[in-house]
């Protein structure tokens, strides 16, 4: 397909707006996909707000935008599994495919991936993308672009509930209901996690955490969590513990909660990049902590888990922006962090 | 077998002495162990220099020492694995057995557990034990009731490599030359780990260190660890870090020295309990850090181990001391930790 | 509790009558249940029908029935979890708590197990039981003590899926929809797995599977089950087989249906005892074989399964009869495998 | 480089010939280099004698050969890793990076692998080959490119001894003591396995295998294998079995051998690809079977491992042929299967 193609750029701090681009060809291992959503996740606003993510510095004019969902419009030579129409879920980073890191199945850690909207490679808040073949994901007739784009946050999601080992029989707690804390606990239930509390100080969160699915919420600006976790446990913990909100608070609790010979996954970032934890307790306690960087192979499971009604995805959309309003898009969800849960940009339809 | 015995008795901080006890009668499933051995660790230490660690608070008169080595003098009726003669080392923690913990092979961390020395169990600096038979583990001739008292400590070095997930191919460094360090480098190379770096700021401990096995060793007092362990792995870091010095310098190195994906067994207790940690750099490598509480299943390997002269035991041991000294055997210990890296005592022989 | 109770037993191969014994005393860490029900499980039925199982030799008198569920009516002094009126679920084996397979937390492999209605131990088609309280699962207030006796065929289920290393995303493939592969595909379904395919040669059982759950079914009578799974996974075999048929046609199925580097779980005994394999493919596709004897530690997250509504226990049971009608039920049961599903003896309520 | 060079191609069943082609020219991610030694392998053989293995036949002129070691000659321009004068082992087989299997980290499944010498792939009996330098692994100083070029079947040891969970403090079990055998006890020496005990029929090989590093040999012409396993462990049976022997003998002993809840590993194929098994024993034992088909990511740990001197890989070749005399080497290997453990060809030095 030959053309041009609007682009948004983020031009400096604060700064978004459009340029014209030529729409990309895409080469014999990739398809062209029409992009019709894209999400605006945390990282996006951070480089939005401060222009930088630790050594990642944005060098304007720059695209954000890692969450995209759209529709085939033109396939490679080489690609066998997609073909035009099909509407798909691209996974953002493309790996070598060769290091020790990707032959040992852990993709995600691959020094040499090439990541939508990680400086100095662009995003996608544009109207089309060529993308390798392997990495678009087809779409069931029952899943919608909409929820495509967010896949992305989801396989954030499922890779936290993997690293922590969920299992069935299982009582976890997730800290934080934002995106990323709905994500797990919904990864989690379609885990077949038995219980699943959540735990935030705005009720506003807590809500929708019930209402996608949360056995119980535990409102931190009204009651203690450790003490609320051991009533609901009868005294013994949690089996399982998800951080998402990147705080030094959330993070001792976690280890005040944690059952002896349990498992804290660590998602959420926190700002000053430090933290001050009682270690001798989690020695005590023999616990184990996990990590998450992204994710990895979690696309083909999550997509399934949205086709089957385990997760509602749609359920975490909050706002949807039109592409033109972007520069809005962007003021809003950084402006408005309580309100909007997750904000979707509209490229097309 | 009837009548008394010696035991030593912590009578207050800083005070040991002597009293009188029966002989203890097995019951059916113990034995009656003579001791020989018993090697006097950390925590003897740490509860006869201030009369406690954490909620667990020494009750004079109280008996220390939970490493031990000796031989069956009598057997209970239901015991069919040990004869009279037999040399045993002791596993010092017994458990329920019916716990969620106990079910699910995780008994060190049993609720119910009866461990030797930790208040109010007394331990065993004294002629005679009668302890659970499944708890003493028959030594194969070429293994001395010396070495039998010093598989605890190396149990605790073994389950270290074991939680790391310990592999041959892998490069492993150690934090701390003292006696658990030591045991744990031992560890890794009876697992087959190629290559095992040790960190200390005193040489003579490194001394030990190369003589007992280790690869290489780093001298932190002259050199920059993170840079040295860099440059010995042509900038990729180590596969597997093992920290028993218990100090945050330490730990914040092992998160900067550890590879991609890797995993940092945290062994040693901080003075503080709390460590301030670059959690944001974990995550960002999706390190794993698992921690140590005692041991589990490790003492048949453990003795295999050293029958087969794949850990040098007995080179870890700086000195004897008789059992009619055990004032002075603490007092040193306490007061010498540069010098001493494992003192035992010899109950009889 | 003094007195009588009622005791059904086999006195020959065939032949079922009543006897009269004393209700037995709880120990201190033991309860007694009245028994209410008692479900029939296969290996009663063989028992029954050939007076043994390998080396496993009934000497009549003896008592069947090793699935049970009551209530607690008398309580042993060191039981502190359960209180007399409390509904239990009992799981059958007693084990030693201290050998290598308990300590490592395999406790189904104890060689010192005392298992229900495993000759020379009695099972529990009688009114009362004195057993360890550790043994006994206390019910929610929505299972029931019905769906308690059926936690015991549950429990092989949820062992499967666990060997098989079931997980979300997944497709699945159970051959058998007999009592045993109905409460796999349940389990499965609970554990978050996508798709669970269900084989049998019977379309009423087939029928019973999708009732309860199955994703699809498939009738080996009239379509090629290799084929099919072929068809329904477009060409890529499924990532989990498990065999409840017990037949060398089945089994021989798995590992042509399995998709390379998948796992087959052998639950199933062939009549014979040995089966002929096509072992080169199976080493072709790097296939993992695991197999099942009984279960471990699955009882709490069964229960709890049951209660969320994730597992329709109750629907597997095709018909209960009364306890004084436990010789019919018996030969019903043999004479009638392929209607009776499951079988459950009423023994009081 | 330009040129031609000599290459060995089998012309027929039982024919080698000689042609010549051009020095491939590397791509930008590939290095030439020139083979020194390629080992021969009885999946050479398997082809030479019948011209197929099940659905892989070889169309003359083919070259065979998958077992190289040499030196880097030329450097693609993307490649950064190798310089010209590096000794390198070749891993055979490039697969694709991005299927299921290859992000999973099980690339040895990938299903559009190119393995040298598997039809229609030439080999590498001939002087240069252009290989993906990914796969082309430096040698340290003190391994040769004898060694390099056996790093190949000291691979499939190593997946063997992976796949099995081998660890230190076990007692395992090798049956056969031909290449794949040898190089199997040798891995699970290198791994920390304590005991390896190896079962043959042959006494040389056996010899052999004691010269190599076994704790003790079984000759099954003269002693029930299974009876001298029991004697052996006290009765307990083994914790791990490798078979390599590729019959249905020494896969049943495998059963009957193996201790509860252990693990077999299959590696060696049978003639008629089936096998008749005491499953039900199996069931009983509740053991594990894992399958070896290749290896995935072992060759710098097996590298390491031979220059560490845990690998004695130069012992286990018994006879080294010219490149001249090929068919020579191929008809002796065949026709004397019984005196040579381990053929290399030697290309150039």
């Amino acid at each position: 397909m030959e053309g041009k193609m609007k682009v948004a750029v983020m031009n400096g701090i604060g700064k978004m707006g459009f340029t014209e681009r030529e729409i990309p060809q895409p080469k014999p291992d990739e398809v062209l996909v029409k992009l019709e959503y894209v999400g605006i996740c945390g990282s996006d606003l951070h480089y939005y707000e401060s222009g930088r993510i630790g050594d990642y510095i944005v060098e304007p004019p720059f695209v954000l935008g890692h969450e995209p969902g759209g529709t085939v419009v033109e396939v490679g030579s080489a690609v066998t599994h997609l073909k035009v129409g099909d509407r798909v879920a691209l996974e953002p980073g493309k790996t070598c495919g060769h290091c020790e890191f990707c032959r040992t199945g852990r993709y995600n850690l691959c020094p040499d991936v090439v990541f939508f909207a990680t400086p100095p490679v662009d995003g996608v808040f544009q109207e089309y993308v060529a993308h390798e073949a392997a990495l678009c994901f087809k779409l069931p007739d029952n899943v919608s672009t909409l929820e495509g784009a967010l896949i992305e946050p989801l396989a954030v999601g499922f890779h936290a509930a993997n690293q922590g080992g969920a299992e069935a029989g299982q009582v976890a707690v997730v800290s934080g209901a934002g995106c990323i804390g709905l994500v797990s606990m919904m990864a989690l239930r379609a885990k077949g996690v038995s219980k699943v509390y959540v735990i935030d100080i705005m009720s506003k969160r807590l809500d929708k955490a019930l209402e996608l699915g949360a056995t119980g919420v535990i409102n931190a600006a009204e009651t203690d969590p450790v003490e609320a976790v051991k009533a609901l446990t009868g005294g013994r913990g949690c089996d399982l513990f998800i951080e998402t909100a990147g705080t030094e608070i959330t993070t001792r609790q976690a280890i005040q909660i944690a059952k002896k010979g349990s498992t804290i996954v660590l998602v959420g970032y926190s700002k000053s990049g430090e933290m001050t934890l009682p270690m001798s307790l989690a020695l005590d306690k023999e616990l184990t902590f996990k990590t998450v960087f992204r994710y990895r192979h979690i696309y083909p499971m999550a997509i399934e888990a949205v086709a089957e009604g385990k997760v509602d995805l749609k359920g975490i959309v909050t706002d949807i922006f039109d592409f033109d309003d972007i520069q809005n898009a962007m003021d809003k969800s950084v402006s408005n962090k309580a309100e909007i849960v997750k904000a979707v940009v509209k490229i097309a339809k």
